[in-house]
């Protein structure tokens, strides 16, 4: 937890909080601070700044916040997924959160198991907490959206383009030509959509009809990978296809010390 | 498992090999294999083919082998990884071997938990099964060399020229300006090894030392993310930059059919 992510409604008026729970246990027992240790705090949505703490009793700590950062940009890639394993998707949501997405949308097709969709990993009052977990790792604020859907022809056909509005369009493909990397910068686009399939690959008729979207078929080399290690690196790799040389990742400044002189 | 990997000596002198276990229940229950049917195979270290099934009685599956595709070149990444949680580790190991590396070194450092050593997820018994799943995922017969050294600076001042012999050396660091993607590219070498550190950084000391032994510092953008999540998302990174244009990815092929007619 680099950052402890608050929601707006919990900071009251005078700018205090009173946190109980896995966020008063990480800055009391992992963080070991104090009163006037100050600690990196979030609003779910908005700025990030410092909480500094001026009260700790028993299992509640209560943190002064000042926000001095604005929000984070929404990450620029958004990722498409044909809904894997739920064990594989419980492990994934934190991971996406981390690594940055500004939306998740995940679909059926032709080879995911029905029973997949099932699982209550799907549902938000369990992928939430994952999502947040990923943000806190990563000090992001920005809640990746996410969008469920069973029916991937009427996604594709009907509502893609008011999902995914600009930008350019990916598909990963085993064995196409051209790299992901090298799609995404050279289409220069401020954002990007990457779709990956099941384990067992697009369909043709899926294959087409994202072509038939804007899709760019694009490889990931000649080894097949797992749903999340290819979610993970497909990511990795849109993000850096994405950063112009201007834009330079020298933001993140110092960490601040959980100790701070009082 | 896209590749059924044998080991040398489980193959007899008339090209037959007998399966039981989880390879013998791959082919005949997953692929749902018959006589006469082909499966992808290779040998650890070695060539890729394909088995004929000839026989299939109750657990046991015979194969005849014949492989026509060299063995595939030792992947050009090598990883230095300070030793993650247990938990984390026993992830990675599929995942390492999936995406490709030639040697991971596993070491100590400060912020590494002595206990971390302890856990038999780094007895080659354990992760020995691990890498092979890897390899079987992404159709690879490279088994990674793993090096486990509990002396940081005994293994970077004397051991590490000779597991790492040439080329270009890059340490992730938050927040470093370059990027792992531009430094593996401009150096333009044919083998990378990249150093991980711990999840709360590598220490100055530990930096330094680095430093002085040809490693160059590069960022990850202003995200934290845990060691396996990094691991994958800058090997992915390192793999993709290490690729030549004249290299295409254009090798894989279309994919075997499982059931061949016969």
């Amino acid at each position: 937890m680099n950052l402890v992510l608050l929601s707006e409604d919990e900071i009251g008026h005078d700018g205090i909080v009173s946190l109980s729970g896995a966020r008063a246990h990480h800055i009391a027992r992992v963080l070991g601070s104090g009163a006037g240790d100050r600690v990196r705090i979030g609003v779910l949505e908005g700025s990030i700044g410092l909480g500094t703490v001026i009260g700790m009793d028993g299992a509640t700590v209560r943190l002064h916040c000042q926000f001095d950062i604005a929000p984070p940009p929404r990450p620029g890639v958004d990722i498409l997924l044909a809904v894997p394993r739920p064990k594989v998707m419980r492990r994934l949501w934190a991971q996406l959160a981390a690594l940055g997405v500004g939306r998740i949308i995940l679909t059926n097709a032709a080879r995911v198991e029905r029973n997949y969709f099932d699982t209550h990993i799907l549902n938000e009052a369990s992928y939430r907490p994952l999502l947040i977990e990923g943000l806190q790792q990563a000090r992001d604020t920005r809640l990746p959206v996410v969008t469920i859907r069973r029916q991937f022809k009427i996604l594709i056909e009907d509502e893609l383009d008011s999902l995914f509005e600009g930008g350019v369009r990916v598909a990963a493909h085993p064995g196409a030509a051209d790299s992901v990397f090298d799609v995404v910068r050279e289409g220069a686009e401020a954002r990007v959509l990457l779709a990956i399939g099941p384990e067992g690959g697009w369909t043709g008729f899926e294959l087409e009809l994202l072509r038939s979207h804007g899709f760019h078929m694009a490889g990931t080399g000649t080894r097949i990978l797992r749903s999340d290690t290819a979610s993970i690196a497909l990511l990795a790799l849109a993000h850096e296809a994405l950063r112009r040389p201007t834009a330079s990742m020298q933001t993140s400044g110092a960490p601040i010390p959980s100790k701070h002189p009082a």
